[in-house]
């Protein structure tokens, strides 16, 4: 079973418009809700791929009620642990006359002491039960910036590899812990190291305690630096769409990967193939099936040697 | 005991942020949420005044329980017909940088007609212990634009009187009911009538069946068009802050003086000087008490002869 968690849930809300105004009051014409997060969007694609997911994480409040009723919707197996405060929404607003999007991000809710040793001893529980722990998305304010470093700790101690994708100070103060698999996007990799080019940050990176990292560049693909090997990772063609919902899917395919025990490339071919196929549906948790299994075969990959590392 | 009516009731959301950047990704500073929409401001008024009100109308879904909960908190009596749809959310996003808001307004929840059939029951049984109804603000998809001339009709019937203030085509189709008093604005006024001027368009409005008229005109006042009279009434300062609320001020403040039958001048001293002191408080709902009871002596008053309107 692959574990995802997460702790800063959101309702994701979008309304559609017909133009974004500044300062104007605008009718919305369409409203989609849905639960989101990282986790749970890679628990969705690992549902649809057939694999063993369960989602844990906080909830809370009226909009947790709703998250959890979503999932269940979703055909999700969920074990959340409720909290006093809110789960948070986040809006997004479509223009319909240019067709980009404006974001509205809710910071999530406080979380007491008590309420995260509740959570610490859930996740112990479910930890035993979990081949690979997905550790994704930001943390709500009222948890201290290495609580990812924590769940890290009691993953291993339960027997369960660890997959980080997070940033900022999440991200830096989680890698004394030394997560198995670490996959920042080169905009947050590059930002949480200081270094200014890929292969330096993920050098920096192990040096912090990764043990080893995958970073996603957009269209162009994936860098992997593992302990011995780096590869470099294409799709076969550019594809155009919606890229929200990529870096779940590539989550998704290296935390199968990792539960399998495939080789490295094998893990890139699927990461690769399943981000693409990502991008070409419109919701993020979303992939178009077809394209994956059309793409996987004829990903692009090049080893390169360690030394070529700073 | 005033009853008011929220058909499309809301839950109000205001995402403080820096500033406003279309197509931008912004962090929500600040939250907060409350149970909105014409008729509740109404009678969180009338409750701040220290008189007895209902509030009905229609909620649904998680967002309804919160209206509900909200409510609760306010210390106000609900008397809501709950329905399977899901009760809307209204964002503002308002900007630090240049204090302005951009506002989200969803359109509400379908309603099934034995819902409706089920609210005009309650509805009959709430009206026969009110004085007056207000019917305020916009009905949601699912019901017929003739819903307030259906209500009007039925509160008559109850003994109560009616004081209605919506706009378009919910405007248009409630006047065959006669409705004892329609509060538009100036705006809603002109254009529910194709008039360019407020005289004609009250009188129009008059012989399509309101039986008093109060316009308001923002920081201008109002202007009152009865059975006999015609007044203007002005407050005695100008005032800035936030202007919305305003409207649901002087809206409770005309219907105390329906119940308690006072002169048309006390009516209007009342509702022009509510009106400013709610612009002086920064959220819909509230006012500035001192405020009001400094202006109300002062209003400017001017009565002008009936021959006077085309």
């Amino acid at each position: 079973m692959i574990l995802t968690v997460t702790l800063n849930a959101a309702v994701d809300v979008t309304y559609q418009v017909d133009e974004l105004v500044p300062h104007g009051s605008h009718r919305v014409l369409h409203t989609t809700e849905r639960a989101g997060g990282k986790g749970v969007n890679v628990s969705r694609v690992l549902a649809a791929l057939g694999h063993d997911t369960v989602v844990t994480g906080l909830v809370g409040g009226a909009a947790g009620e709703q998250f959890r009723a979503e999932l269940r919707a979703a055909g999700l197996a969920d074990q959340l642990l409720p909290i006093a405060g809110e789960t948070r929404r986040t809006v997004t607003v479509a223009s319909r006359a240019d067709g980009d999007a404006t974001v509205f991000n809710q910071a999530g809710p406080d979380v007491s002491r008590q309420e995260w040793d509740a959570f610490t001893a859930l996740f112990t529980q479910l930890a035993r039960d979990a081949e690979v722990v997905v550790l994704a998305g930001s943390l709500p304010p009222g948890l201290l910036s290495d609580s990812y470093a924590e769940l890290t700790h009691l993953a291993r101690a339960a027997g369960a590899s660890t997959l980080l994708d997070t940033s900022g100070p999440a991200l830096r103060d989680a890698l004394s812990a030394a997560p198995d698999l670490v996959k920042p996007n080169a905009a947050e990799l590059l930002e949480v190291t200081g270094c200014r080019d890929i292969p330096g940050a993920a050098g920096q990176l192990r040096a912090m305690g990764a043990r080893a990292i995958v970073a996603s560049q957009g269209p162009e693909g994936l860098s992997a630096y593992t302990v011995r090997e780096i590869w470099q990772a294409r799709p076969p063609e550019l594809v155009w769409g919606n890229p929200t919902g990529a870096g779940d899917a590539c989550v998704a395919a290296l935390a199968v990967g990792m539960a399998e025990g495939s080789s490295w490339p094998d893990r890139l071919r699927d990461a690769v193939a399943l981000s693409a196929a990502a991008v070409l549906a419109p919701i993020a948790g979303d992939f178009d099936a077809d394209a994956y299994h059309r793409f996987q075969p004829d990903v692009i990959l090049e080893q390169f040697h360690a030394s070529g590392c700073h």
